[in-house]
């Protein structure tokens, strides 16, 4: 389709904003999100369109659509009721007034869930559209996943917040997603980690994190978990990476050492729930003077190239698997809420990426 | 009495560690504590007899005598059952064959629940028994609240868990209690913050509050209290200064800065319950980048000086209020439990101290 044909977009737009549960049935009254088709407006001078081929799945996205999410609270501007769902993308320019992009640059940038936008080369609030530079025998997805805001979130998780060194033990949840995954990999090969505990919840992601690096991978469905993980984290251990929050997080306040940290990254175990967060053993972060410390891998912007490098030459040394670090999911443009929804399923395996056009 | 003539000694031993509810009533089976009369030993070389005058009431007492406590997670060695209630106490020598401690000596140590109780110059395990020196004019007892570990526990709360800096506003929970009231103090007429608002649950302490030099003074008991804070804390706070956890701690999520910080110092509201640690708005912490820090003042041994340094120079200038700081219950030796209690019904003014004997 040349680009002068693009008159609308198809898009899905936020009809119910969620409490607790999502509905990702479409075309119900209490669907969470409704497919519409949308003008694409003429393009100006400074603006170009942008061809949306790969959307990242994140479970953050579940708190921009929270129903009356404060503004003042979030990182990103909330979806409110009537707005295009938000996404991070990768797309190709198709057509262009802008002398900084052209017709065929690859981009990445908050693209939404639609087929086509219309981007301004100096947007009025939020960062520009990044170009990004394709790796020769690598798929240009890794810039969701490995190279992406999920890599740089291990990377920056493990290494500034829990100040993990050579030597230290971990207990990683969340293990088989994109940030557990790339985390794993990165204590053990790169910081030299003692012990990294891993987990997951299927048998598959228990077999692929061992192969990963794991010294230990558990299944937290598994009826012995909790002795499992108490035997694994026997002496303690210096830091938790928490991706799921919930139940397991509580468990670990009683295994992670005194003066020990904990790097709170999601709590997917939680996000579509009203009450399940429920910390039976929060005195424990009093008695072992534990840290819990929230974070947002983009605060960490001015240190993104850093990063970067790190995640880089570690693939270049062959410490990072990526090429299986991904769940890719080629669906119709129907299906992106339905693909969503294998977040809270714990259907993937490390980053999922849903595929809506090709890049050609 | 002479030193001669103490024989025997009183004694609460922990009958039923518990789990949840504590039964502070006496000679049932299900009482938390049971009294006793014990043998006092001969002194042996190296030893000394100590006279309980004062008993310090603590809300971190009750973590010390949690049913199948880990002695792993603990600071101090937890109580188990049949062993003698542990507290912090301060007495007088009244027999001693050691050269470092006389007859007459004002201590301070972990005396337990006795009347008397024989010490070791150099302890086996834990720390030796401190000598101190009155401060004419203000009671001994200050040395169990102000200038003890509750008024440190504010002091390294305030500077440096949370970081507190001039211009910068507080929320201080359990603020009519011993840690509270000297923090409400120290970060307003000290520090300097812009805003301090206190939290406390009854109109009498409120208004000590605001004596105290507290800008906003709520009560958690008023049904509009959640809409009162959200109202003094317009813009967001800098800091909380958490002693009480639970539904307070829950709702102050969501009224501290992005990036800002939570001191997590005592727990009261949930120490007597299973279950009622429960944080809807947990994901806040990750949203906004809180960082909550779990803090034990025993770790600010080596700083003590520091501490006391900067509390006797506010007191001296003025600025600290100790002595209206204290609630000095005089009980005969089997109402200590009952005394106890007081803490977990809001009974108190400051540091609750209980007096079993007199010091002369």
């Amino acid at each position: 389709m040349s680009a002068a044909e693009v008159k609308v977009s198809k898009a899905f737009i936020l009809q119910n904003p969620p409490l607790a549960e999502i509905d990702l049935t479409l075309g119900s009254e209490t669907s969470t999100f409704k497919l519409v088709e949308q003008d694409i407006p003429e393009l100006k001078e400074g603006q170009f369109l942008v061809k949306t081929a790969y959307l990242s799945n994140d479970p953050a996205q579940r708190t921009w659509i929270q129903r009356d999410a404060d503004a003042a609270r979030g990182y990103i501007p909330p979806v409110r009721q009537g707005d295009i769902m938000n996404a991070i993308a990768i797309g190709k320019v198709v057509d262009s007034k802008s002398s900084n992009y052209s017709v065929g640059d690859l981009v990445l940038g908050l693209f939404r869930w639609r087929e086509h936008s219309v981007q301004d080369e100096k947007p009025a609030a939020g960062l520009p559209v990044t170009k990004i530079n394709a790796i020769p025998g690598i798929h240009p997805s890794i810039f969701l996943g490995a190279f992406g805001t999920t890599g740089l979130t291990a990377f920056f998780g493990l290494t500034d917040i829990l100040k993990l060194e050579k030597g230290q033990s971990i207990v990683i949840s969340g293990a088989a997603g994109a940030v557990g995954s790339i985390a794993v990999q990165f204590a053990k090969h790169v910081i030299g980690a003692s012990k990294v505990v891993a987990i997951s919840g299927t048998e598959e992601k228990v077999q692929w994190l061992k192969k990963l690096g794991a010294d230990v991978s558990l299944n937290y469905k598994h009826p012995e978990f909790k002795k499992q993980l108490d035997d694994a984290t026997e002496g303690f251990v210096d830091a938790y990476f928490d991706n799921v929050g919930g139940e397991i997080l509580d468990h670990m306040l009683t295994r992670v050492k005194q003066h020990g940290r904990i790097a709170a990254c999601g709590a997917i175990s939680v996000y579509n729930s009203l009450d399940s967060t429920h910390l039976p053993n929060y005195a424990q972060i009093i008695t072992n003077r534990l840290i819990l410390q929230g974070f947002i891998v983009i605060d960490y912007l001015p240190r993104y190239a850093e990063g970067i490098a790190a995640l880089s030459s570690a693939l270049q040394a062959g410490k990072l698997d990526v090429k299986d670090g991904e769940t890719l999911v080629q669906a119709k443009f129907e299906d992106i809420p339905k693909t969503w929804g294998i977040l809270f399923e714990g259907g993937n395996t490390g980053k999922l990426v849903t595929q809506i056009a090709s890049l050609d």
